[in-house]
């Protein structure tokens, strides 16, 4: 069997939607694809580390930064979230299933060699540094992710 | 000419997006392709049968499952709902442009055969049991997605 | 190096989304792709012109058109909105990162030739007729696109 390529833009920083958005990404990684994960706009969040980071912003930037969730803990779902009732619900009836938690699903990803790409783009747009996202990503923008699609059988955008 | 597969991931329970995913099985199937629809997450809404059943859930499943619509009459849009007002005009426009409703769509792709999955995983994380849900659909998981998907030449998450 | 096709779906009528949409097609067409976007529902409302114009529709299609924002101007966020705040900031953060706004992006596309498709099915459904929208655009349903993805080698709903 050869390899194939899939390639998924999150663009959505739900919870909801970046955890299907890794399912599938594991899933394919597991049959033995390459995969690569482009995160653009809120989708970035994902990403971010838990704790505040120094960065020079400029005040638009800072405002817009300090408004939006830090990491996978802080993210909500894109129906019913009640103020993260709804996001706090949805994860103790993942663990009451035996469901694979989202930092679960990450570092399995990491674990597996998925690429993460954090689009650079977006990054000036939503006013994110690169101190404050995870370690092991690779930094690009739409002309690398075009090159991977272009290679893939399969790309979503969620 | 030879047949090509699409498949269309359904995340969404939004009435305008779930039309959308409709009308495009239901187009390509016309066009002689094979075509896998994949109901995750509030998608399931739309296979919902419109009366309670009574399944064995936990309690925040049974809470969630409350919340939640049954079934395609119960479906908002994802903007403008106001409501439910908003999906109540959408519908009574369609009716009036003579267009297909969304009961109709869903009906005319059973009759083409287009293929109906139900997300398990999603089904646990929602709490949404088979008894719930309509007949002849058929229930998988993340890899009978990617098989289908690998052997599709347009795949698309809505 | 052979010309590969792209077909992007514009489903959304959010700016952030909007943006993605024209900065993957625009991203394309410099590498020499064919590239086609076909606008459907509230994403038809970014081809809308700014100013009033008049057209024959019932009295819900008007209601309906009236609440719709008209032209990229007007579009909001997906999420952060604050009632257009959000989508202020995010144009002036753009302008401080020299970031091409919307309508330059639009510009862009119309000048390197991207093919934009407004859905009929959706005007009628949305209450928008066609000389409400701007120039240069073609008119086709489903079908049409189905036609174009089959050529495609990446196609994307947003």
């Amino acid at each position: 069997m050869e390899t194939t390529k899939k390639t998924i833009i999150v663009f959505s920083g739900d919870l909801d939607k970046v955890l299907a958005a890794f399912v599938i990404a594991n899933g394919a990684a597991a049959m033995g694809d390459d995969v690569t994960m482009f995160f653009t706009f809120w989708g970035l969040n994902t990403l971010r580390r838990p704790e505040k980071v120094k960065a020079k912003k400029s005040f638009l930037q800072a405002m817009f930064g300090g408004m939006m969730p830090r990491g996978v803990d802080k993210l909500g779902l894109s129906k019913m979230n009640f103020g993260g009732m709804g996001a706090k619900m949805m994860k103790i009836v993942m663990r009451q299933q035996n469901i694979a938690s989202l930092p679960d699903l990450i570092q399995t990803a990491r674990e597996q060699g998925i690429k993460m790409i954090a689009c650079t783009m977006s990054m000036d747009v939503m006013g994110i540094r690169e101190e404050e996202l995870m370690d092991g990503l690779e930094y690009a923008g739409v002309a690398t992710y075009l090159g991977e699609a272009d290679e893939a059988n399969v790309n979503l955008f969620i």
